[in-house]
């Protein structure tokens, strides 16, 4: 076990490395990058289809879609006018920057101004590896319950911004608000969090205006 | 990269050996053990608790919960009136059998019958480990959406179980049940599916008659 700390150490900073180097293609491109992520089935590629629809007279997007396996995703977020690359970790349970990389490169940046990396379905592994964007994304959503902060502190630690999806459900929900807003301020103070609807559209064009601030300020900045 | 496969495999095979003698000291013990995997939010805790009430006047219920940090779920079933151990991984996306291992050994195995694993909130990693379990039972839950076993297949393939958690929510998910239930055939052939709701407690009898047999059959094996 002694032996294990040094390899893990030189697998991180080489993947940090990689992810400058990916962060330094997208800036010297103007496209802004954010990576999405959240636990299967909270609604990531959703969102992405429903921001697409919301910021297509402004921005051109592409997205890469991080899985396991199959290419449902980048199905439907290339139907639904994105360019987009997938990939398959193969069993993996995040991606790193050596997969985004060798994504970005399939991806024509001349042609985009947001790159929307979507990460593979988990709320621990995506947490510890920083794969090259600007932003770090976070999709809680409502039906996977409030004590989420407290079961994965690291991932709500370690992100720019929270997105908590799903409000439609709750009616028909015991999901204490108070609790869960607690729980992200003691691990993330003033944490940025936008609730919404994926699919009632509520709530969403709050974090869409925030959004294209965002990327206006990183191409003119 | 060469040098990786041997290692992981020396791994693996250190897990299967340890999972085996769990499941010996399981066995001459007269204990069931069952394994509980599914994503973060689908109702794994609440999910034991409806069937400790259930099971009270037969089965006298020990548990053991894994996760990331925090003692929240074994302070629930502990609440609940079960003897019970945490595991906290330390940033680990899935328990192991050396995990369980010395969980079992802080368990009085004489005061139950059956030994419930709740293991990390995650549809990808604790399907590769063998926990010393003699039943792996995956929680879907229906607003997780129904494209996840095509999206998870290692761990819809690998299960023995499915319970269908939240149909209480149905009337307010687009959930298509046969495009679900024909990614689960496919993977999975005949897998034994429980639809219920940990909430309304629909649907709860059906399981909860079937894990009596399990059990008793072991019991009497």
């Amino acid at each position: 076990m002694t032996e294990q700390v040094p390899v893990v150490e030189k697998i991180l900073s080489a993947n940090d490395h990689l992810a400058s180097v990916t962060r330094k293609l997208l800036d010297d491109a103007g496209v802004f990058g954010i990576n999405i992520m959240a636990s299967p089935g909270a609604g990531k590629t959703s969102t992405i289809i429903e921001l697409a629809k919301r910021l297509k007279d402004d921005l051109r997007i592409g997205v890469i879609d991080g899985d396991v396996e199959t290419s449902i995703d980048a199905d439907r977020t290339r139907a639904a006018g994105m360019p987009s690359v997938q990939i398959n970790t193969g069993g993996g349970c995040h991606l790193d920057a050596n997969m985004t990389f060798n994504g970005v490169q399939q991806m024509d940046l001349s042609a985009i101004d947001l790159l929307i990396i979507e990460n593979v379905g988990n709320l621990i592994c995506p947490s510890y590896f920083d794969i090259g964007t600007h932003l770090n994304i976070l999709i809680a959503s409502i039906p996977e319950g409030d004590d989420k902060p407290y079961k994965y502190p690291n991932m709500y630690r370690n992100v720019d911004v929270l997105l908590v999806n799903k409000t439609d459900l709750l009616p028909y929900i015991d999901f204490r608000m108070d609790y869960f807003t607690q729980g992200v301020e003691i691990l993330n103070p003033g944490l940025m969090t936008f609730p919404y609807s994926a699919k009632t559209g509520e709530g969403m064009d709050a974090f869409v205006s925030w959004l294209k601030e965002r990327v206006a300020a990183h191409q003119h900045g």
